[in-house]
């Protein structure tokens, strides 16, 4: 016998995030956080009896909604009734097959969530928002970091002015779980193998979260990068590690750091901005802090619920402050408001779709990475040649 | 039309919890993070509209699974088949309600979970512990901080004797909130009123969290308590501020300080055990880090999902390191030991059950809570006496 | 050949601090960081040979100012000239020997600084007041870590209101240098004995300190207290350990904690103060940030040499914000005011005199550190009943 | 009349430092913080009456070792007695004075201490170390971070191969006190301008110590640098901010980053190192911690004092774990190494000098360091060009 839960959640499916996935169940946690999105189908793995077995057992679905591949899942879903059909699908695949599979699904009607970076390059992320555009679905890339209701407030106070023109920026992404090969990690896998992930390494799979971190608060467009990667891992045929001088457009400068050889760290993703009258830090690993600095008065920690804080920061937030909201609850911001979309696209609100435009990074942020990704590769190749964007 | 999730997930009620309501949403948040739990039914309201309004709109249940009050939730839940019927009720009301609630779900059949103090005295926390005992009911209560993974291994530190026999332990929790009087502050509302909340205020609120994570860190059993409770906000009845001198069995010597008018303290729990090896230190709003420090060698910092942890705190840990797991996530760990525990136990289990004690607080805890407050209410009174416990 | 300082130094002469001492060679740095004051003399060791070489060869002194004991240095100095000799005369000596050295002292004309606790009793610490007054000589007390400029800032909120009327206070000061019998170190030797050390161990070495602290910071008078001392090292006869409540005069509750058996804590200082509307929080080990907070905006951090700070605490600042000042620098500040006071005297100027009092620690603070040491000591003995002060 | 300290001390001069000067008296402070070196005579200003009253006023001394100019000081000392004249000469000026007062020293018979950047140009610097070394003079340069303890314990980490080959380094230096023009601040005044400065602001002011502490504590050889340098500011004719890449020798790869115009920002100045099987963290303004991090156990915290840490951290120590130690106790460790540098070579002890080497920066340092600036400058010019050094 089975439990049912009503009307007011909007039906999601997934491809890939079968047994041994680590990112497949974080998504379903997400998503499902706010009891606004019910995972109801999918296809878990390219090998259908495991993808059968992953949905059943592991996402705790009916077998008839567990899918033996992706176009089984499109069209087992077409064949069911609107009211009953999924509405959009999360794809968490290696990045090669980002773009086969999202095209297939607008084709076939469904909004798309994708996992970043969204394609293995540019033009396969144009064609996609074309697609997505001509079918009018909605996708959205999960840059889940800039769900953190810190990450929020800071974009808030950079837009409203209050740290002046910006000037310099910082963002950096720290890991160490790859400092050694790892032959037996299936996470490690495909990261590391130029054909899935695509042709950047460790700058697609964390650099670019720091790309779209900076665009997300700041605003700015990258005008042009120097970048340095390197391959420090004997065998290792992607950047395992890189640094990149950025410039922006409007004269700000800055620095983008990312490694996967950092031994000892964890997930260290950090973001400072400076204009020219205050500036601002922000550490994923204590997502619930940001610390403002000003040149004439002592600096601000704000906080996760704290005081003073702005509509769009409360908005992220689900608990009084002190309690520790964390990573899944930040993906979760990103599901939320694209269910949100989702909801008001559905009954013809553009105004509703418009309003939510920002609150969810969308296929223009996916492209806009794309490009920093191309730029990136080509700079390094180039032996630090500035690259234009 | 409705969505399905299959038979795996732990059937769950609430009472309580309705509109406007902090705590009942996180209760269903962290039960259902996992897709172990599902909530399916409720009365979540004294005011029957109210109660079936929140149960739809707020939770997505299906109406007739939202009952009018929690007489109607257990007469109604029998009524279903064993395999729809909810399986164990969340009680999340006011204390005074808390074993009449729970004493008629135990009698009905459900376990149940409770929020803590689970009682409005130590007497009566005893008859709910004998009710469940005869009706053979599991009861956990959400002494929730207990289930972070950092405290799981604090446990573990303590047990495995590498901070040598204790001697000191100090936890302090300190909140600013209720500095003012909150006359429309629907949480403040009855947390000071002695017919509600019990003869602890801020003690019964946050002192009680205090006692529960000493002892499930620290295994020591309290002998005596010497209190100094205090009143600072005018007209306030029960205490909003309190330090607490504690004698443990054994000979360990410590304070328990809470607070509720610190003002700028958010949720400020913290633990420090010093034994006589080493010593460790927690604090509830950076929960994914143990500092651990002995004499003789640097002080370490364990990490949630990092290098060298117990069997036990990675059990209590969903994603990689570095991926900040906060508040929902502990709570939640408590919900799903305890739908393991009542799984176990339906399908006879005794073993599986009993290899659960200790996974989750549970009605000895409760008990043992009541006495805490008991003794250091009396102390108080008694000008600082010394209450043997 | 000898290298001169001109006459802008204040003269010190000092009692104890010879070879193997700590505290000696951290007064000296202090006293003369800032070029105010000279180390001219002093009489170092019980032991003469000792005491004369520890002059020459540790402090670089001339033999003929190296004495042989406390009376001889008295005696020798008298016989200088007045432009020559020492002006003042800094007590480093175990407990039992400060008041002795320190009547002697100030009857012979000389000013003196002291370290804490002042006295074995608090009769003893009034005799010296009174001696003081009558031969009109200046006393400092070296409760150093009122020296900090950020607690001078705390000081400073506290006195401006800024907090409202304070209601709570916790000071804590754990070590750990204890946790074990240390026979062969000669700082622990006399402090763990009550015939030099006096009545209180760890109360005396340290939780005096934060008697001070408190005092310094919030200006508030204890009205009672309540301790648990605790003795955990075998055959200690001291305490090593202990909890305090404290009542307030006006209505303030808190707690004094210390330990010298907090396996792995260093020197840590750590005070806290909330008002009615905003609370303070600073520790010793990282003493350039004040945090301050408030119910209805972000919590700040003050810094050392930082944006906003008072003028009492920029007057004990040395450098640009960000070159940390650290324990020495703190110390030298009430040596610096010390020796300005001095000054001021010599010049009859009883105005510039009364000026710097509150600027340093003085016999008053040393008698009422006292009466504190004896309550607390008292209400152990009585097993924890309110002791009045 | 006079106090007179013994023949235990090395004499120094000054040239600099006088009224308004910030960086004068910390010298002064570092110098004789440990009663090795006694501050002696100077010429302190351009301006001979402010050079007479800055050191008979500001630093205490007699006024016939108060010079009108640096010629007249090598001659008024020249003239003293051996035992009396001063040994060594510490230069505070501004950047374009260094070496030219550097040459007349050492040619005149003196050792020297000197500011960094040490020149100009490296041409200028390599004709200083030229002078030295003919001279037989000692030449110290004030990379006044590589006195601090944690910073030594780093050294010998990398040293003893604890974190394998090294990968990665980045090292940032952050200050926001440029971040607007400062027209009447005399700090400021010559760091702007390239007549006194050099060809480097940001970079040559704050970078330079980047450069260094790099070298010191990892040991590696710079082979390349690729480099972004701002001028943000205004008007501003030498640049205030700066990113640059950097490639080492034997393959490690890098960034360093410098800014004077991020607000907000103290004196930040924080190191992390990388190797291929641990990593480090070490931040200036909590200078006292050393953060140790590994791929298979929990990361640690090395302190000042505390256990575990080698030799040269505890040499460079002077105070308990807990008692924090700051920028003049680092400023001073390189001095009292200076001073016994000079005391062995004054002695004929050529082994004890050769022992003190790589314990206080020498004009190779400043030599190296000026290299960099000249790469750094030049790859910047040309659109950053990797620039082989």
């Amino acid at each position: 016998m089975e439990v049912t839960v009503g009307e007011g959640r909007v039906r999601m499916g997934m491809i890939g995030g079968g047994e041994g996935a680590f990112i497949g169940p974080v998504h379903r946690a997400a998503a499902e956080l706010d009891a606004e999105i019910a995972l109801a189908c999918g296809a878990f793995s390219a090998d259908p009896v495991r993808s059968v077995r992953s949905g059943v057992e592991g996402y705790g679905l009916s077998r008839e909604r567990c899918y033996a591949n992706a176009a089984a899942l499109f069209a087992g879903e077409l064949a069911r009734s609107a009211g009953e059909r999924m509405q959009f699908v999360s794809i968490v695949t290696p990045n090669h097959l980002h773009v086969p599979q999202a095209l297939a699904a607008v084709r076939a009607g469904f909004h798309v969530v994708c996992d970043k970076p969204l394609a293995m390059s540019e033009a396969e992320a144009l064609a996609l928002a074309e697609a997505a555009r001509r079918a009018d679905r909605l996708v959205a890339v999960t840059y889940n970091y800039t769900g953190y209701p810190m990450i929020r407030e800071a974009r808030h106070l950079v837009a409203s002015g209050a740290l002046g023109r910006i000037r310099r920026v910082q963002c950096e992404y720290l890991q160490g779980w790859l400092a050694q090969a790892q032959p037996d990690n299936k996470q490690a896998d495909w990261r590391v193998d130029p054909a899935r992930a695509g042709a950047a390494g460790c700058f697609g799979d964390i650099g670019s979260h720091c790309e779209n971190l900076v665009h997300f608060v700041t605003g700015l467009e990258m005008e042009a990068v120097c970048a340095d990667l390197n391959r420090f891992v004997p065998g290792r045929q992607l950047d395992d590690d890189g640094n990149v001088l950025v410039r922006f457009a409007g004269g700000a400068r800055g620095v983008i750091i990312a490694s996967q050889v950092a031994v000892g760290e964890e997930n260290g993703l950090c973001l400072r901005v400076y204009g020219e009258r205050g500036g601002l830090a922000w550490c994923q690993q204590e997502p619930n802090t940001l610390r403002v600095s000003f040149a004439d008065r002592p600096c601000e920690e704000r906080r996760t619920g704290g005081p003073g804080l702005s509509a769009g920061a409360m908005a992220a937030t689900r608990l009084p402050a002190g309690h520790p909201e964390g990573f899944l609850e930040a993906f979760a911001n990103i599901y939320r408001n694209f269910a949100r979309a989702i909801r008001a696209h559905e009954a013809g609100d553009r105004a509703g779709v418009a309003a939510l435009a920002g609150e969810f990074p969308d296929v223009r942020d996916g492209v806009r990475g794309m490009r920093f990704l191309a730029s990136v590769v080509e700079s390094s190749a180039r032996d630090g040649t500035w690259v234009s964007m």
